[in-house]
Formats: C-alpha cells, structure tokens, sequence
C-alpha cells in the first residue's frame, strides 16, 4: 500500500484508505440502484476545517432518518476524515462522506436486511464557478423545470436526487447561462445543483427557507447578514423578485457566496458584483482562519499502514 | 481472466466483462453522485429473453431523453447483453444495463465535458415476491409519502430516484406489509418499488397511466386483458377503489403479475388470489416460450476472450 498515488485525492471505503481513482462502489449497492444514501460535504482552507461540527451533525441527522448506520461513531468518522484530508496532503480541500443502504444478500429484496456501506473522500477544493468567474460575476437561469418537492424526499436530508437539477443545468447551458435555479410546483424560487440563493432588494436580503437544503454556507451568510445593518429575510422569494433583485449570490460549500450578474439574460442591478456580496464574500472567507469556526487538520507525517484508522 | 468465479453473475463494465463481485463503478461517477443516468430491466427466462426489443427501445429513449452516449450500438449492446447471460450460465436471469453521465475533467463542473459510463450484467433471476409468496398473495401497504412528480423527474425515464419508494417501503414494512404504492400529490394510486399496480372492479381492469412507469409487464398485461373479454381501462385509481377493488396485482419484470391478496391490512375480495389474477400469471408465462415475445440467449461454448465483443 505504500506505493498509492494520493495526488488526485485520498478515499476511505470498505474499512480502507486508498487512492481516489481506486475508490469504487459495487454497481449492486443501493447508492447505485436506488440512490438510497445520504452524504455531506465539508471544507478544508488553508489546513483547518470550516465548520466541521455543523456538517457532521446533519450527516448523523440524515442518517437516522433515512434509518442508516456508517459502522463508525462520530468521532472516529472525524479522525477518517482528517486521514483522508492528510493522506491526500491537501491544504485547500473539497472533503465529501457519504452513507449508502448497500446491499442485501443474494436474492433477498428486503430493504431491512441490507448491510450499509459508508465512504469517504478528500479532493482538491471544488468550485461551483472559478475566482475568475466569481470576479465579473455568473449568469444565471430560471429553469421551468419543478424541483422535486420536499414533501416526496425531504430536502433537509442531503440527497443524491439529482435528475431534475442536471437536466435544467444542461437547459441553462442550452441557454448560454452557467448557473440554474429551480422552481417549487408553486412557482416559489428553491435552490440550484448545490447551491442556495440570496438576492437583495428593498434594504433586505431574502432566502428561501422551504424545499432547500439548510445550507451551511447559507447559514453562514445568514449570521454573516444578521451581524450587520442589513435585514435578513427567509421565506418564498418570487422569479419576479429575482429577476428584479439588485444583487444576487448562490452559496455553496464548493465556494461560499459567489455573485450572479445576470438573471434569464438580463443584468442584476449594474450587471458587476455588487458591494454587499463582496462584503460578505470577504467575511464569509475570514471567519475560515477564525478558530470559533474552523479547526486544524490533523496532518500526520507518515500513514505507516494506511488501513488503520487512528482512535486516539 | 480465466480464473473469474461467474456463479453470482457477470458483468460489463470499463469496456470488458467481469464476475459481478468485481462490478464496481468510481465513487466519483455522476451516476452516483447525482443519480444521473437512467436504466433497463430485462429478464431470461428458461434461455430466453423475454420482449429483449422493447426493453432495449426504452432504454434507447432514455438515454437520448438525458442526452446521454453508451458508446455502444444496440447491436453491440445486444450482443453484450448476451454475452453477461452466456458467461453466467444463467437459464433464468434478471438482467440489467445502465448509462450514467459519467465522470467530468478533474476541476471541471461542467456536465457536458463528462464521459459517460456504460454498464450491465446479468444475475440469478430476481421475485419481487417469490413464487411461494404469490400462490399466498401479498400484502400491500398505501403509503403517504407522494411519489415524485413526473414534471420533476421523468417517469417514462427509467431512473433510480427511489428514496421516496424507499422510505415509503420502510413504513411499509412497520405496519406489517410486503410491497407499497405512493399516491401523487392529488391522491391517485401510482407505483410501487419496481412495479405498476392493477386493480379489478366493477367488470374491468384498471391501472394509473399518469406518473408511472411505462413497464414492459404493465404493457403485457394490458394486452393479455385486451385479448380477452374483460374491460382495460387506463387512468386515475384511487385509495378507495383499490381498497375496495375484488382483485389487485403489481406487475414487474422481476416476477411478471403477482397477486395482492391484503391491502391496508384488509383482505382483497376472498383474501386469496383470484382467479383473474391466474389467468393473467398464466398467459403471461407461457408467452415466455412464444417466438413472437421471447428470442433464444445466444450461450457461446467457451468466451475464449472474455473482453472481446462478438460483432458477428
């Protein structure tokens, strides 16, 4: 095992550390088939985790809904992290666990009797659009396509059910546009492929709180929002609202508030990235140094056996 | 490669066959990160497929549906299909094939830079409710967990978006059930984990047609009622007549028509399987050996090559 190549990223599967081009799931196991799962995604930026403690307490909350169980307590999930963070020996990092319902044994259809597999992975940091882009600002398009309603799979559990928002990705590409947003059956704006909303209008922003996944990055931008003189708004914002808003930004983990400079073609306000989400952009960025909010990496010098998951 | 082990099954994936054990897909695939992709179900049935054609058609439509490329033919694919069922000896079999989006450039977010994956396999063949079962009958829940809408997710695109299916099983299971079926948002019966429902009242056959499942068993059946002298009606069913249908049967590629002999805990017409429902079972099996639905597995002598995809 010491010869992996961790250069493109380190995993953990099947009880593990391995490569991440080596990290593979059986095509049986009901992530695949069903996409039975739940997962999360934390970051890492310049060695120290943001947030950790929030992202893992809505994987262990997603978990016991969907009545699944990784085989590893919280903490030693921690420490699997931190190995695969070290492993990969990345200082900027886009770290992804993931719970599946696996499999049941052979000719068995019954859900409750399936063994589950738990995985993770540490990348080099993803971004939903490049610093570059983030500096003149994405487009964005206001998809017809409904997302699936809350109500069929619970938008608070972190959900691989993605066909609706890929294929509205692939309608706002035919549409010259980088970034999508969809609508619920209601017309009310949700959330795009990873990323919540905000837009200013009237002295507030506004979000919108039904059929979206709580964000962490959008709870940031809400706290970052409520500590200044600016009003924070959660509830149905409208395409109309949207499209008239005066600034823009999506959040995500693979990125943090990045500024939307046109909404369906036209410019949001000035059609630059407005004063407000620089504003937040820069303290959304330097609360990542800010221990009441971030934590080291537990960076190790050698993984002498690269199997062993350390429970000190 | 002459060593493979192929009593589970064999597969074809990263453009060569497998034993099924060995069938793993990246945990970096969109097929499973996004659940992006769509799927078939065939079935061999004593060393014949049964409607391979129509199944094919299905998939074929999907995957231009999600613009997405297997990079195979249909005659190729048809001959890889072969080949999984041929390398597995099967005479019966459950046999399956997936097109995901794939995998995007490291750093990329750009779904149309994916490659996409290609991959099936053949297996024993799989009951929804083994045949012990059905001379008995199931028992079926309803479930108040709607069924993702068909605007959201397509559902004549074959798909495994099944949390909701999933979770609605689990519930199922807790109040003593076998099989489930969700309603839509308006309260209409649709579809349950991998079947189309049908239910017999008032001198005819009736199964939902919007929100389901186009499936191949749903199809025969409809034309095995329409051969004979009962009515098929195609359209809205809801809780109460199903509750209140003399006869209910899902129909599956994994197990053809099967009898529900319970719903809500309340017993459909006598409690035992009626004899509509055996009539269809029958006719339904015994196409199975009609040339004009069924075409022979082409089980080669020897896979010399177990890479190698048969052209001829």
């Amino acid at each position: 095992m010491g010869g992996q190549n961790w250069s493109g990223g380190a995993a953990f599967i099947d009880g593990a550390f391995c490569a991440i081009e080596d990290a593979k799931i059986s095509i049986l196991d009901l992530g695949v088939t069903r996409s039975d799962c739940t997962y999360d995604v934390a970051h890492v930026w310049q060695g120290r985790f943001y947030r950790l403690g929030d992202h893992l307490d809505r994987f262990f909350a997603g978990m016991r809904t969907l009545r699944l169980d990784p085989g590893h307590d919280r903490m030693e999930l921690e420490q699997i992290l931190h190995g695969c963070v070290s492993r990969a020996g990345l200082r900027d990092a886009y770290v992804s666990m993931t719970c599946t319902r696996g499999r049941m044994p052979v000719g068995s259809r019954d859900l409750r009797t399936a063994q589950h597999t738990f995985y993770c992975f540490a990348v080099p940091f993803v971004w939903i659009n490049s610093p570059d882009k983030q500096a003149q600002g994405a487009s964005l398009w206001i998809s017809t396509i409904p997302r699936i309603p809350p109500e069929s799979v619970d938008s608070r559990v972190k959900n691989y059910h993605w066909l609706d928002l890929d294929r509205a990705q692939l309608d706002a590409y035919d549409h010259g546009a980088d970034l999508v947003v969809l609508r619920d059956a209601g017309g009310a704006i949700t959330e795009g492929p990873g990323y919540n909303i905000f837009a200013y209008w009237d002295g507030a922003w506004h979000t919108p709180s039904h059929g979206v996944l709580s964000g962490i990055t959008r709870q940031s931008v809400i706290e970052l929002v409520d500590d200044s003189d600016t009003r924070m708004e959660q509830g149905p914002v409208s395409a109309e609202q949207l499209r008239g808003a005066s600034e823009v930004l999506v959040t995500s983990t693979a990125g943090g508030p990045m500024p939307v400079t046109t909404v369906d073609g036209q410019p949001v306000g000035s059609g630059e990235p407005g004063p407000r989400c620089e504003d937040l952009r820069r303290r959304y960025w330097a609360r990542h140094r800010d221990p009441a909010w971030s934590t080291p990496v537990q960076y190790a010098a050698s993984h002498a056996d690269p199997t062993s998951v350390d429970h000190s």
